[in-house]
């Protein structure tokens, strides 16, 4: 197997733990703290989790470890969506596991929660876990989005565990499969199974977070990643002084991502979904929002400019999700069929205009050809429309272009406006976990080793104090009931963990608003080039923007 | 203005110049080689460039400095398309001048070629050019895509020169840009101007390189940025084992940047335009060569993969280039009114059925309607197709799903097919440039002032032995006309110099061929990480695989 010349240098790269977890493993303590509950419904919660609720949030710090010298086989899974860094879990998970006891061992079941049901996975040895050591990727056991949330499939997992002897399962994903952690965690303590789950916070979109995990990993690299790439365009449209770039961040939920990178690069302008849906902005409001920026700067010059677009953002204008829900019922069942018989698209585009209330009918009118067919042609198994694959910085920067044409006639804009597009997702997800991301994966997996060695069960692996140096991180665990609330999906009540959306009080929205009309108008710009996993500190260990502004 | 902490630090970089260089500017001196010839056509290029045909080829070294002691006043100007390293040709040439006679002056024109001809320009300092040391982009000056082709404009630029006490110009561009510095060297020697004239090779595509320019700046850095996205996305590819990634990359007339990446990253397919030429490969053979691919590993278990497209890449297909012929003839003149009159999609198909010759409507037919009606509707001002915009990444996965959708009726294939797209091409013109490319650029304008101080006019700043570290390198100068030969442009004989295309004898071709068809079965993904300009010589001092395998 060929390896990259930064592979091989990677491999040599030591990830930094808190001090409190270097002395050690026999010098590592537990000191419990308070009795939890959950950030709300508490009754309700603590009714579905008697077993697990309202344990102590607890600390790891230096003394005398106390732990029960029993053999450890523990198993873990990667679930979801990739995030950089999830191979360090495993090897922190993995050094602390064999550190304690070289007997114990590490079971990685394969290709998701899958596995665990299908019964396939590896036993990890020193040979394969150095191939992974601060690499990016889940390659290392694959990953999947099987959702683990059902008594017949915990009753099967129970049974894999048992046939292996397995004492604990470490589930690393998001906050979905952290709440069927909890979900999972309770179960096999209401059947007595002696069996453990810890989880640990994965996703790059940053929606996983509260009072007490500061953030997910995989977060510091994808926008890292995609603020190198926004800042390149940038430098090449304030160089060509001719385009304007339209680029698309992933973030279906939330818009950390494209907040944290407009923080990272100051683009002229950068929409935030929440703003969004809390202004119940329209199509045209968000359209002559970006014209203003083009207007004001082609007044000064500047043909060019750059934009950010969350991913989700047009589930967050309401007229927008209204039109959505009419076209879904439009074609419910058999009606599809006598619209898909439809001849032409005249004949459709009139069966539409019938079909409609006026209102969603004058926001279907303004939306470029491409996307109005798209939403009536492409539509997933169920029929309804899907949202995910609508190119929305090719929607919004035609938006634009009508109105600047409008503007144009009216003599109010004198300019000229070139669109480019661009999508980053896939390009941020595997890339090599920059040194923080190594450093707080490799802390959370072998924080978990030490939860399950201390007997905690449905606790999330903890670790905080992120925005200071490695040496002051501080590990511990935290029940994940306590960050569970009920949520209404699918028509039922459910336990969920809150997902976090960008706080539009927060200090990182605060920040950008009041910064954006500066740099609205002015190029104002910051390059902040490629990941750099070595040179000096300030170019390699510092992590997000939204993180510093959160803690300042 | 805010700054990138990468940004600061790159700042204090001191780029690398060849040893010949290093020892002060008294210590430079000339060693003449050879008289020179063009590589064809001689003797038309010598009776189109009496004046600055033939001279000798020459080259740095330590010695005693023996130029004239003249003030010099030098203007630059950047030309084209970005590339990564533009701003350190400009610092090399601003420090040797400043270093040589304090006195002497740096103008830079603004905006590319375009500048000489407004006179707009402004006068370097250290503080302005301090800004700019080890940063990616143009915006130093600015681009601009203006020709210099006229005597109209030379004699303007010959004013402009005058005006200023002018003694040479360094223009830094692709090779039509120095073609025409060969063609205004010439002009100003024929007309006794007394002002010299020095090209610096720059493009990312790859394409300006022969047996003295070893390769042009800008590539370097560009190609490893493409190479890092790829390799994340494969490694994403590989976790998530369920998507084929169609990646287009830019290069329209030659597929180095392609064949660059897929020698850094090991993806499952690459196209070479300059092959699919030579082969005259139809779409359907290009498409059932990567359903081939996506079949085998299918079989294997492997519903995922990574194919590479050069941009240019349909341009080259001979079938493709007629029916592009035939639209453009088709919708000539008048004919397109006719043609736009016609209300829907099916009358105008009617109307393209009619007017194809049967061959070509064949190659119509099996496109994608995307790309049809994009062939149709979205045309030049001078009413051709614009094969630039071709989603050619969409219509190669759409090609390919159409034959994998065949041979499942056939009962051959049997898996999953599911693709995403993307387009690198911005993202790499303005990273920051690698030490390669910083050191390269840095000595390529230092250079460049040593030979107007010596009174050079018409030559390429030369500096080779490239695949060695800098201190080796070769520091000298080539007359451009030795790089030049005839060809037929738009109807006319013009002396240009020759593009490089791929040449499918050559070692890095054959390298690649000699290892895809393992490549296209296996994944032997290699994963190169982001630019690092700091850490070990190996990860941070390397230059592309390219140029290693033309040197070995």
């Amino acid at each position: 197997m060929k390896l990259s010349p930064l592979q091989k240098a990677r491999y040599e790269y030591t990830p930094k733990l808190p001090q409190m977890l270097r002395n050690g493993i026999s010098e590592i303590s537990v000191s419990e703290g308070k009795d939890t509950k959950s950030v709300a419904d508490c009754e309700k919660i603590q009714a579905l989790f008697p077993n697990t609720y309202g344990k102590k949030e607890i600390t790891f710090q230096k003394g005398q470890n106390t732990s029960e010298a029993k053999k450890q086989i523990v198993g873990v899974i990667l679930s979801g969506g990739q995030a950089p860094g999830g191979h360090n879990v495993i090897c922190g998970l993995y050094d602390a596991l064999k550190s304690t006891n070289p007997e114990n061992e590490l079971f990685g079941f394969k290709n998701g929660p899958s596995g665990l049901i299908d019964d396939d996975f590896i036993v990890f040895t020193d040979e394969y876990i150095d191939q992974y050591r601060n690499t990016g990727g889940f390659d290392i056991i694959g990953s999947g989005r099987t959702k683990l949330e059902t008594n017949e499939q915990f009753a099967i997992v129970a049974e894999v565990c048992k046939k292996h002897g397995i004492t604990a399962v470490v589930i690393i994903g998001g906050d979905d499969s952290n709440t069927n952690a909890a979900v999972l965690a309770e179960y096999f303590a209401a059947h007595n199974t002696g069996v453990q789950v810890i989880g640990c916070p994965k996703t790059i979109d940053g929606d996983l977070k509260n009072e007490d995990i500061e953030c997910s990993f995989g977060f510091d690299t994808a926008t890292k990643t995609y603020s190198e790439l926004i800042g390149n365009i940038q430098r090449d449209a304030n160089s060509a002084k001719k385009y304007w770039h339209f680029i698309k961040v992933m973030g279906r939920s939330a818009s950390h991502v494209a907040l944290e990178c407009a923080l990272e690069t100051q683009p002229n302008i950068c929409l935030i979904s929440e703003e969004v849906a809390a202004k119940k902005m329209s199509l045209s409001q968000i359209a002559d929002y970006i014209a203003d920026s083009v207007e004001k700067r082609s007044n000064n010059g500047m043909n060019f400019g750059v934009a950010i677009i969350p991913e989700g953002v047009v589930e967050f204008v309401p007229e927008f999700s209204v039109l959505i829900a009419e076209i879904n019922e439009l074609l419910a069942g058999k009606k599809a069929d006598e619209f898909n018989a439809l001849p032409s698209w005249a004949d459709k585009y009139t069966f539409i205009e019938k079909g409609l209330t006026k209102e969603s009918m004058d926001v279907f009118k303004i939306l470029p050809q491409t996307i109005q067919q798209q939403l009536f042609l492409d539509r997933d198994p169920h029929g309804n429309v899907q949202v995910s694959l609508i190119e929305s910085e090719k929607l919004f920067s035609a938006l634009v272009a009508d109105k600047l044409a409008e503007r144009k006639k009216n003599g109010t804009f004198n300019g000229k406006f070139s669109a480019l597009h661009h999508f980053f997702g896939y390009e941020g997800r595997c890339a090599f976990p920059s040194n923080f991301d190594a450093d707080y994966c490799y802390s959370l997996g072998y924080n978990a080793f030490m939860l399950i060695q201390y007997g905690y069960n449905g606790y999330l692996s903890k670790i905080s104090n992120l925005s200071k140096p490695a040496t002051e991180w501080v590990a511990g665990g935290m029940p994940i009931t306590k960050m569970m609330n009920i949520e209404r999906r699918h028509g039922e009540d459910k336990p969920v963990i809150k997902k976090a959306l960008v706080e539009l009080d927060g200090k990182p929205f605060k920040f950008f608003e009041a910064n954006r009309d500066t740099w609205a108008v002015e190029t104002a710009y910051v390059y902040p080039g490629a990941i750099q996993y070595y040179g000096p500190s300030d170019v390699c260990d510092l992590t997000t923007r939204t993180l510093a502004l959160e803690k300042e």
